[in-house]
């Protein structure tokens, strides 16, 4: 039984899992869905009833009958390598790929369609209140007057993108910034915005969960420090322990979204409280392994080499 | 309580289920997410575990709490209809709206996780076979020496994209085709494809199934048509009786797809068999309900109507 571990080339992350996978024995392909086709083959068949496919990388051939697991860690588009790359090519590649794994009965982390769902930040914030984390107050809005009236309310706030990094080439990141409360909120009708009170923090905390497991890592943060995902701030990512309550939301939320895996961020206050930010259902783990020294890349292995009884 | 319609202005399906809400006395706001923001706004608290929504449009306020149930039809991209859109303001724009719509208790008709999976045509297949249809063999493949072999096997295949229309401007479809045994397969190699057993078909066969009701209509064939969605046949859509077999087979279907739910192709054999094309989960019925005077449109709107006590 193989592990399918589904990833560009150069993702250390996975190296380290890979790592793992073969300290423990357990066969393993990797492959990038960007070389589909090219490198990667494939072929599918539905004949009188039975289902039987066939994945090759690289010459060898990898049955859909013998796979135990599926590790989507950051795969490139379907066909992103190939020689006239379109992207009905990738919709075709990709609909033959995605759709040929989804008829395995091997174990996903994470499913597709759950990881499409919980990359959602609306729903992540209601998920969030439902599994019973502490979450700050937050608006998204397009009605400039609602704005407003949250910055007069909260006093501090952020603003924050709701679905990621804008495209652009050089790829360019929009960091949570704080908003004064004499802004000028006009610009709010003219997309969705999200607001959301800002949390003084004592630190930064990044939950890693894995199946059952879970790993906390605290990062102190300087005074008025608002986003602390860019740059240096001197400080290094410490194991620390989790709340129970924290945990137990961390299972729950997991068990509502069908996630096997969650990067879990929090904002921890002078308090002490964890304020939930984002579960990242694919965030990256190795910069806290390699810091922390805790063994997340072991946990993914073992719970990748997992095959139910 | 109210129902939601997402879809564009001109769709004459929605047409008729509004008319028959209208009929019933149900609220309903019809809604393009191209229009948002612009004509359409929306405004999503998430304060103290609790969850408030609204969405305006045209000036008319719906509360999330207010939700009945949400038809996806036939909507156009998120913010398509902004001053300045971009792919961006689309990302930002369709989170905003499809995150506050799913932190609702309304039921979809269908839920866009269940139907991002639904549109999968390997996986289409493969439910095909698990649910009782009827399936023409088929392959899917990069391998042109495969290709070949089946083609050989089946002496009369043909070949369909998987999916679905390539993008371009004007539009352009590719139908279903028939590929001679002796025909040159390396292209195979340059993107999966898909080849199936031909079905000489006496008759096409069209399922709608709504919830628990279902409305079958066939269309005669001439001998050696191999696609007949484009074109005038000469012949007309009449309501037919559905084998227990097929609809039997579409209830397992709808339920493992998590489907509300679906328009079901077949192909009627010289013997009277049934065999399963595909299911589209958005395929639209106008057409049908004109020449059968099946009350699909009657359907669906007491399915939107209908709340659970």
């Amino acid at each position: 039984m193989t592990v399918l571990i589904l990833t560009s080339e150069q993702d250390v992350t996975a190296d380290m899992v890979v790592a793992q996978l073969h300290e423990q024995g357990v066969p393993l392909v990797r492959f990038d869905p960007g070389d589909l086709p090219g490198d990667g083959a494939l072929s599918a068949e539905y004949v009188r009833g039975e289902f039987r496919g066939y994945l090759s990388v690289g010459g060898r051939v990898v049955s859909m009958d013998g796979l135990r697991s599926i590790w989507i860690r950051r795969p490139s588009e379907p066909a992103a390598h190939a020689a006239e790359p379109s992207a009905w090519l990738s919709a075709e590649s990709g609909q033959a790929l995605y759709g040929m794994l989804d008829c395995t009965t091997a174990r996903w982390m994470n499913a597709p369609s759950a990881a499409a769902k919980a990359r959602n930040k609306p729903w992540q914030l209601h998920l969030a209140h439902r599994s019973g984390f502490p979450v700050p107050a937050t608006i998204i809005t397009t009605y400039p007057q609602i704005a407003r009236q949250f910055a007069e309310q909260y006093r501090q706030v952020v603003v924050k993108v709701i679905s990621g990094k804008p495209p652009s080439d050089p790829s360019m990141a929009l960091p949570t910034t704080l908003v004064p409360p004499d802004a000028d909120f006009a610009g709010v009708a003219a997309g969705p915005t999200l607001l959301q009170r800002y949390i003084a923090k004592h630190a930064d905390i990044r939950l890693t969960s894995v199946g059952d497991e879970w790993f906390a890592a605290r990062k102190a943060s300087e005074p008025g420090q608002v986003d602390g995902r860019y740059g240096d701030t001197g400080h290094q990512w410490e194991p620390v322990e989790a709340p129970l309550r924290i945990t137990r939301a961390v299972a729950t939320y997991k068990k509502l979204a069908g996630l096997a895996y969650g990067a879990f961020d929090f904002a921890e206050d002078s308090e002490g409280t964890w304020w939930f930010l984002e579960c990242n259902q694919s965030g990256q783990f190795g910069f806290v392994e390699l810091q922390t020294e805790q063994p997340i890349a072991e946990a993914v292995a073992s719970w990748l080499r997992f095959t139910a009884a």
